[in-house]
């Protein structure tokens, strides 16, 4: 079965919008078992979209199309469709029930250009649109259907969740029970990681996949009409042959998996940031719930900020800078008891710093030199890395947030903190 | 003239990863006055590749191959071209040296995969990439040009900027002079801005076009082949019409225009943050140089942290909530002089606190209740917004970063720093 995709709209070809509703839709179909064969992406001008229609649709078994269903000048998705089919466009008048029970439930006034909405080629299908004034479509011509959907985002992806899946699936003659597990990694490049794995045995129906989350790179195990025992002996091969680099299953960031683990942990948390600057805590502060454990974070940016807020020795920065193993296990231990004496002091602390670049200060230390500490117990527990100096500050600064969040992540399970990752390299390793 | 783009790769059309290399190319056409009119994307198949240069061929005059030209089995554009154009693929030994030299250089072995970059289609131009191991290469083929670049983002951008739009401007016969004002706005719809500007007059040669940068929408003001003094008056049209919803010219981001004033000014900053939780900081650390003016950032999430480490009152707490004028008013002061007596207070100061959702604790304070102050002399300016509580958690922390950012820019340059934004909704503001 040929699944093809067109994307309409001027915003999207010229760039004005990053195309992520194709991204998400491709992502989706592999992930179900389907393969998308081409993607195409027009502007708004009718004779465009004409041509695009008749043409992919004498390829294609199933077509999504995807924007044009607006109510403004330039939605012309439907009336391009009636024109290559060489029909009119004729009233719906469920979806025009639709629309004026819904305008007048709002007190709002239904225009002329909102019930444009309701017009659809003759003989379309009407598809449902539970959270948006536009009715999606379906169309049978030439080879392919043609399935029509609005491009506001949250309402595309509604409609392909509970519409447009089922109904690729209707049209499959040989259903697929497709189940996707997914590994969240870390520190390990692609190729290095299809090395490791591309030479070990997997069972017939279980498929590999890759996709890339800057930092982060998640291994999928794509199980075609396996059983769960399969799965699970899949998916313990995987973990085995990448050691330290998993940081989490079935999480799309490491920061939603510590999230997940200090809530469950009843534990709680205080953040100090120099390198970093509050993308830890932005990116835990990210997810509802995370007052149950973040207590406070300290973006400690300036050497007296390391001080006073956290307590650093002037000594210790004179002695060793504030780029060292020394000011990181000071500042980790000074934010866990930022509070003063009348405040418990938090579970967990973690701490950062170093030379984001793209310049480094220092003679001896070059762009890439980042240290990280996490105290938990009574311990704290740091590590020196040299990252690859020719990188881009943000990715220092992320790349930094994702191991300061993995060595989190061990302590709260009870591992060692510091992991042995590919291509994260670490000189330095010191306990406090 | 027509252009068109093939972006080649199943990580592409799959959506392992997003196409922003598409998004790249069509702004930067549109910005030099180019438009595309189709892109298509497919896989890694040679078939799938044979049958799409085939065809666009036929159609447009120049098209842009993005993607397929790297050492590995699956990088098969050359090869498809050939096959396409039923020629042989032979070593261009410009390339072929140019690999040796590279390799021998770095120590490394040059290996028969590596090589195979040098193979290009009979009769193909040769593309120098100066940053990586894969030559582009441009081939004529019956209506159009095909030019090939790499899918790494920095070596296809770069080929891009340094040889593609040069050589389409040498095939364009009546060359026009493009150029392209920004206006970061912020607040303002997309369909209310053009409402505004489309009922004006503007003069010949100058179109508007517009990019969403959530939560930014910026317009450009593309000028063809029109004076300074044109460009000015338009520019001052456009700021006129808009008012305060213009936050920077020529920047991306408002955190870039904050950054650029404050190193600017000379004077320092401390940031207080309680539902941005770090955003505002992180924002801004994202430069090289924050250093000079950020002092320190304190993530208060928790009522205690607000009292100790922001000295805010347990009464004004008590008897205002910790989401309220007063309270981030308190925030504001505490944060300018969180180092103690023996350090200077910083010249400006941010502070934020909120529902950011999904779900409110409070029975009268809905989510979207989010509170924001600027310190600036002596004086704390503070307002409260009631944003949409539809809207997701994560943009009602980006649009109260981006309102906070402007508070402190409008500060900054001594303007009153509540602005009215047409579609962010203000219900209280007070000074202190």
């Amino acid at each position: 079965m040929k699944i093809e995709m067109i994307c309409t709209g001027e915003e999207v070809l010229a760039g004005q919008i990053v195309d992520t509703n194709a991204a998400w839709l491709g992502n989706v179909l592999m992930e179900q078992g389907f393969e998308t064969s081409r993607r195409t992406t027009v502007g708004d001008r009718v004779e465009d979209l004409v041509d695009v229609f008749k043409e992919r649709s004498q390829y294609a078994d199933i077509i999504l199309v995807n924007g044009g269903l607006g109510p403004t000048a330039d939605d012309l998705s439907a009336m391009a469709m009636a024109q290559a089919m060489d029909v009119e466009l004729v009233e719906n008048t469920q979806w025009s029930d639709h629309l004026k029970s819904w305008f007048a439930a709002r007190n709002k006034i239904l225009t002329a250009s909102n019930l444009k909405q309701a017009f659809l080629p003759q003989g379309a299908l009407m598809v449902d649109n539970p959270v948006g004034t536009a009715c999606g479509f379906a169309v049978k011509f030439n080879r392919a259907w043609l399935y029509f959907t609005p491009g506001v985002p949250h309402e595309f992806k509604e409609m392909v969740r509970n519409q447009f899946l089922p109904f690729v699936k209707s049209k499959q003659l040989n259903g697929q029970n497709v189940i996707v597990d997914k590994l969240l990694t870390l520190g390990m490049g692609e190729s290095a990681m299809a090395e490791r794995l591309e030479c070990l045995s997997w069972p017939e129906g279980v498929t590999l996949g890759y996709r890339s989350y800057m930092p982060y790179l998640e291994l999928k195990l794509i199980g075609r009409d396996v059983t769960e025992q399969v799965r699970a002996d899949a998916l313990q091969q995987a973990c085995d042959a990448l050691g330290d680099s998993v940081v989490a299953q079935h999480q799309e960031t490491l920061a939603a998996e510590v999230h997940r683990l200090l809530l469950a942990s009843g534990k709680t948390l205080a953040v100090a940031e120099s390198l970093t600057g509050g993308m830890i805590s932005n990116q835990l502060v990210a997810f509802a719930g995370s007052s149950g454990y973040l207590k406070q974070g300290i973006v400690s940016y300036c050497n007296a900020a390391k001080m006073t807020l956290l307590n650093v020795s002037e000594q210790t920065i004179a002695d060793n800078s504030e780029v060292s193993l020394e000011c990181v296990a000071q500042m980790a231990q000074g934010a866990a008891k930022a509070l003063g004496e009348n405040f418990a002091q938090t579970d967990f602390a973690v701490a950062t710093s170093g030379m984001a670049g793209p310049a480094s200060p220092s003679d001896t230390m070059p762009v890439g030199t980042v240290v990280i500490g996490v105290k938990f117990g009574d311990q704290v527990v740091c590590q020196t890395l040299a990252l690859s100096s020719d990188r881009s500050r943000q990715y220092i600064r992320e790349l930094s947030t994702a191991v300061a969040l993995d060595m989190l992540r061990r302590a709260i399970l009870g591992l060692a903190p510091v992991a042995n990752y590919e291509y994260i390299k670490r000189v330095a390793e010191q306990s406090f």
